[in-house]
Order: structure tokens, then sequence, then C-alpha cells
């Protein structure tokens, strides 16, 4: 199989802070942001200069080095930096509560602190060291998830996506994308529709800018369009990120997510969701424990700092929606494509 | 049973001019535009100061006496008067191709045009007239469309909507805004949520606008969060417009609307459609034939004169899509509510 080259590098340790693409900027502008405090990741997070959930997660990591720097300018104790530190990182996850990754990715520093018995400094090693380690993890995983993804995309398909699970929602070369890059890398009649993404326009903002950056021919569409190309057969399977999967493969993933979920089923469409193991969390059972976050009612009313509706009206603005497992056709991990019964695969997988 | 007094006049012949409410200056203002020329008019149709299809339909009907009045200047005779109008009135339809009522509007002009053996200054006072007639029937007509919508919508109900389908689609009262203003009229806990509609956001730009200038409470959601408040049982019932309906019942509506009709489908949810029987035509059989206008790229790639996409990527930009029967409840016309079987409910009332 023939391996895809992406030029795009999401988040990376640098010695002492960590480096990440700016992605509010996009599109205009692709530029490099370094983080060097714990505050600074905790805002990057919330504000997000970095998303996408496995993304998230190596900057939780990333934000937990940053704290112990900082912590370790205090003269504490080892018991004492220990404590301090585990109480940051704690904060830390509070910066995006749906984002299962973040959870995870601190939890392995955690460890890392929790069983630490050297040094300060020697601890603050072990931790940029776990963190290098998960970030090279994440490309690898990707890359085992592009691949097994691969072997389901047809020849010549046109695979539609929501939102951006892609290079820059990850390290490097994606999930969702990732399933296209590995398929393109070996078919060059390839090609994606993007869902626009409404709110937050992810998908014409990054998943457009990084396919194109990529040479994978892409069309933007409108988050409404979707049922419209898939009725004239333009569509021949879709593939999504997710956020958080329950133990029954219910899937949480950004907002708009499920309703492509019921065209593609109206349709008689495949509908994948590709997501590392990490994303898979078995402590809940069905996605309906699934918290959804309720994010600022600016990103409705507002794009691009102009008001787009009357003074007056009403805002909800749920962050995510809960596809339910059976509108998924398969769940693409770095250990093989998970089938109905999700319960039962999910749960073989982890024994 | 209580009668709505809404605010909203839409569009207005006023002497030798007509007088619309210029619907590009959304949400900040709210203000009136004459038109004095039938190119202005042309123009306004295809640019869209003036929307929706009813509203689109008086708009050819004034369109027509303002080419007449334009003509009367170079004194031709009455049939070269009458050729010569008629040439023009068809020029402009081709200002909306999708909207049948700005045909069936214009046509029923040129029957006036046809029939006249006046003087030209007799016939401009004939098609005058008949612009008139058919601004005051428009409003009869929603009101009736609205009285026999409200009879099936819920006590309390949450309506959700698509696009715009209200009182600035048409002269006033509005098609699928009329079903609620009329049920709002005798129960004022009826509410609205208005999806957003892109690429062009009417819902955000217009129904929000004329619901909140009415006094009756909506709920701004983006496109793809339909099926998310469908599932939390917080939709009751859809109603949106049409721009036509074929012999079967297929109705095209605004890009989108086919997916808020599977995801009403999928969650049992009655999905209804609201248009005057000047809407239905029955010379075509089925949405198959309906011909979809497709529409400028920068309407996807561009809001609010800021582009959101990345330079390179595809566009397809579908202005409608076509709700197929069997995902439509109801046709609530001024006659009553079509039922399915609509290729004999409409065949009926066409006999």
């Amino acid at each position: 199989m023939a391996e895809f080259k992406s030029k795009i590098r999401t988040i990376e340790w640098i010695d002492t802070y960590s480096k990440m693409v700016d992605q509010t900027k996009f599109p205009e502008t692709f530029e490099y942001i370094d983080i060097k405090t714990g505050q600074e990741m905790f805002d990057a997070i919330q504000t997000m200069i970095v998303r996408g959930a496995p993304a998230i997660g190596i900057a939780g990591a990333h934000g937990v080095v940053l704290y112990a720097q900082e912590l370790a300018k205090y003269n504490l104790s080892l018991e004492e930096f220990k404590k301090e530190l585990i109480k940051k990182a704690d904060y830390l996850v509070t910066s995006r509560p749906t984002a299962v990754n973040l959870y995870w990715a601190v939890e392995k520093q955690k460890e890392i602190i929790k069983k630490s018995n050297a040094s300060v400094e020697e601890l603050i090693d072990e931790l940029k060291i776990n963190g290098k380690k998960l970030e090279f993890e994440d490309i690898e995983i990707n890359k085992k998830i592009g691949d097994y993804g691969a072997m389901v995309v047809p020849k010549g398909a046109t695979i539609l996506t929501h939102c951006n699970a892609g290079a820059l929602a990850t390290v490097g070369y994606g999930t969702a994308l990732g399933v296209v890059r590995s398929a393109f890398a070996n078919d060059s009649t390839i090609q994606v529709f993007a869902d626009e993404t409404r709110p937050r326009q992810q998908g014409a903002r990054i998943t457009t800018l990084e396919l194109v950056m990529d040479g994978i021919p892409v069309t933007l569409i409108t988050d409404g369009m979707c049922s419209y190309f898939m009725k004239k057969g333009m569509i021949d399977m879709v593939v999504v990120g997710a956020d958080r999967i329950a133990g029954n493969g219910d899937s949480a993933n950004k907002i708009g997510t499920y309703t492509v979920a019921i065209s593609a089923k109206y349709h008689n469409i495949p509908f994948y969701v590709a997501a590392p193991l990490s994303t898979i969390d078995t402590s809940i059972k069905t996605g309906d424990e699934i918290i959804i976050e309720e994010r600022s009612h600016d990103e409705v009313t507002t794009i691009n700092g102009k008001r787009i509706c009357a003074e007056g009206v009403n805002i909800i603005n749920p962050g995510f929606d809960v596809t339910p497992h059976e509108l998924i056709t398969g769940i693409i991990t770095e250990k093989g494509i998970l089938k109905p019964d999700y319960k039962n695969s999910i749960s073989n997988l982890f024994k």
C-alpha cells in the first residue's frame, strides 16, 4: 500500500514549550503559536486555538508539563509538588468537559506523577518524554485508522465528512481524514464533500484548508445540502470523527453529525465513525450519559463579527450531538473496524 | 377565532411604482425601496431585494405594469404595445426560473394584455387594478392558509420552520408563518424554532426579524441542529413553505428542507408544507421534473464579505431541493389541507 505524506503537523513539544497551529486564524492564515504556561494552554483549549479531540489530548499532556515547569520555581517538596501539579492537571481538564481524550491524556500524565519517586526535575523530564510518546503514538494510531478505513472506501468514492476530524484535529494525519488520506494514497480519484459545520464552520475553515494543502479534491457544502447530494447518488460514504463513544457505540461528535447520520440511513449510505480507542469511554453505557457542552450564543448569532439575526431571538447552542449506534455502519479504530453489536465488539476489545 | 394583526406589509403598489421592503438589508435595517422601472424590478427579483414565492409573484405583476408605463412613452399602436409588453413580461419571468408564482402572476397579467381591446392607457389601468387585486388576494389566501393550518397545531406547540415563508415572503401574513400567526392568535404559548438556512440565512435574517416584530417567541438554530432538538422532544411539528409543488405532492423549497423532512420522518414528527394553490404546478408530474436553480458560489464561500474557506475548494450551490411527497404529512392551502395520496387530492382540487 502507498503511504500518504501530509504537510501538516498540528502540535509539537519543543524543549520547554508547546508549538501549535493557531486554528482561530483559519482560513486566512496558517500560523504557529508558542504556548508557554499552563494557563495559556487552558485558554488555548477553551478558545479552540487547538481543537479536535486527539489534538486536545496532546495539548492537555503538554499543559501538565507547562504547569510542572511553573511549579518547579517554588522549591516545593516532591510530595507537595505532586499534590499541586495534580490539582493543576484536574483544573486543566475542565477547559473542555466533553473531550474524553483530554481527560485520558491528562490521566496518563497523572499516572507518571503518582508513580514518580525521583526529583522534581526528573519528574518533569518523565512528563516531557511521556508527552512526546503520546504525540508519536497519535500519528501512528491515525495511520492505522486510515489504513483500516481505506479498506472499506470504494474505488473513486466521494466521502462526505462533517466538522474536522483531520490532521488539524490530531497531531497529524487525522482520523476521518486519515481514512481519506490513506484511501487517496492508493486511488487519486477519491474526493471529499465537506459540510461547512455551523456554527463554528470547522468544515469550511479547517477541512477545506488541510485537504487543499495536501492536494485532495474537496467540495464545500452547507450543512443542509447533504441529503440533496445523497439523493443524487453523489455521496458514497460518510466518515466522521468522534469526541466520545459510549460502551454501546453511541458516538458524540460535533453538532449536526446526527442529522447527517439520519440522512445517510435514509439513503442507504454507509456511515462510519473514525476514532482512536482512547475516544471510547466504557464507563458510560449509552449516549444518554454523555454531557453535552452548551456553548456561547454568539457562535450562532454572529458571523465574522457581524450579527446575522434580529435582537430579541432566543438561542440554544449545543456543541455536540449523539449519533445512536444503530445509525453507525462501523467504528474505525487503530485495532480494526468495530461492527455491531458494538456492546459486544467494544467489550471484547477492552477485555 | 381571534385574528392576528401583523405589522408587516412586504410589497404594495403605490399609484405609479412598487414599494417594497429591501430584504437584503436585514437584519440591521428594515427599510423600504421604491421600484420605478421594469429593469429595476427584474434586478430586485434576481438580487432578492424581494424574495419568497408569493411576494415574487406580486413583484412580477407590478413589474409588468412598470414595463407598460415605460412602453407607453413610445406611442405604439395597441397591437405593437401588447406585443412588446408580452416580450418584456416573458423576459421578467427569467429573473427567478424556479419560482412558479412569478410565472403564474405574470401569466395573469398577460391574460389581461391579450384580452384587452381598450386604449394603451386603459390597459395600463387594468393591469394596475389586477396587480392590486392579486395583492389583496394574496393576504386573504394567507389568512385562510393560516386558519386551516392552525387547526393541526397542538396546544403549546413548538413549530420548526426552515427559510422564510412568512409575511416577508408574501404580501403580508405569510404561509408557513401564517399558520404560526393564526395559531398564536388563539394560543400565546406557541413558539417557533427557526433554522438559520445557509447559505443565504433567510431564517436568521428574516424569520427571526418578522417574528420578533410581531411578538412571537422564536429560537434561532443552525441547520444541523434540528435532529438534536427533535430527539429531545422539543419540536412538535415542522411547517415550511414551497416554491413549486408537483402534481404528486413533491415540493421544491429552499435547500435544506429535504434534510429537515427526513429528520422529521425519523422522529415521527408531522411535516407540513403551507402554500397557496398557485404554487402547485399540475403540468409537472413529479419533483424530478423541477429544475433546480444553481446559485452563485460566493453565497457558500463568503459570509458578510469575508471568505470562510480555503482557496481552491470546489462549490456546488443548488438553491432548492425537493421533498418527496412520502415525507409530507399534509399540504396546507387556502382550500384546506391536502392529504396523501396527493396525486388524487391535488387532481380533485383542480378538476
